[in-house]
């Protein structure tokens, strides 16, 4: 049972995140980071994974890494990295990557944000529910998550994974997969992408 | 809604896996697989996380970076990480992971095989409706996927995850933390753990 159906993208966010101390920091890029939300990304149908980051060192750093994979030996040795690694945009900052979606689809993108901690969030399934049809963009943060401003913008929440003995430190490549599957997962009811 | 109660552990198989040639080989240990999956076990309330490598060099170099996150620096910066590693046993096969389990739960455990190419595979939601009450291992292959060996045996396989392009090549940190929240997520309507 196929529910409605929304274009997507995908962003990880290096600023504004939160560090372990609660102060808005950047973080740096993670290599395995780009890999791992590359291929869930392209196996749960999005159309973009931006990277988010206002270091122009680190975007020089993923720029090089796409070069290897997208044009390099590695995509010949291993097509389906290079698969999913022509997904990724390197921004630097959120606007910039709302907004190349945004043309991109034509249409006005509506921000969906992430955070372990959050109390204001809506279930997945609640979402692929009310979707509507205007693209979504499904917003992680790295460190200790996004910073408290994103959340004071009145875009939606994504309600937290909750675990099962109130642990909940996934990382962030676990988290992005969750959530992807939650809200695109053809095993579900219903489903968005 | 709560559904079937079972015990649960994971295993991360590091021999016999596929390479992508198919040959049977011992993939090496990956850093970061051993932390996203103590992460996501623990969050899903496994007992257990088992790294299985029959290469006593590798079984060191995991004992080691126990030894930083459990009783050294690591864990007293970063206790969330400690508390998810404290899940984590190294053995030399999946079955001694398989009699390990069954000797701390007093009953034969029931062992749980993955695999991005299966046909042969059970939904998660249909696997958390018949788990009945013996604990269960949930098994993930490194490399290019379990051995085909291991479905030799009769075991239950989980019907591997389908993406929307016929795209299916999630990370195993990825994937593991999927199949732990379709067989054991509280959002889902019924569940095993």
């Amino acid at each position: 049972m196929e529910g409605l159906s929304v274009r997507l993208a995908v962003a990880l966010v290096h600023y504004p995140v939160r560090n372990r101390a609660g102060e808005t920091v950047t973080t740096a890029v993670t290599n395995l980071d780009v890999h791992d939300l590359a291929r869930s990304s392209l196996t749960y149908g999005a159309e973009r994974f931006y990277i988010v980051t206002p270091a122009a060192e680190q975007r020089r750093l993923v720029a090089r890494l796409l070069e290897h994979w997208l044009a390099g030996l590695g995509g010949q040795l291993n097509p389906d990295r290079r698969q999913a690694l022509e997904l990724v945009t390197v921004v630097d900052s959120l606007e910039q990557a709302l907004r190349d979606y945004g043309d991109l689809c034509g249409q006005e993108v509506v921000p969906l944000l992430t955070g372990a901690g959050r109390r204001d969030g809506i279930a997945a399934r609640e979402l692929r529910q009310r979707a509507g049809s205007r693209p979504h963009m499904l917003i992680f943060g790295t460190g200790s998550g996004l910073a408290d401003e994103l959340f004071g913008r009145g875009w939606t929440v994504v309600a937290p994974i909750e675990g099962r003995n109130g642990y909940n430190h996934l990382s962030v490549r676990a988290a992005a997969a969750i959530l992807l599957d939650r809200l695109c997962g053809a095993e579900h009811e219903q489903t968005t992408c």
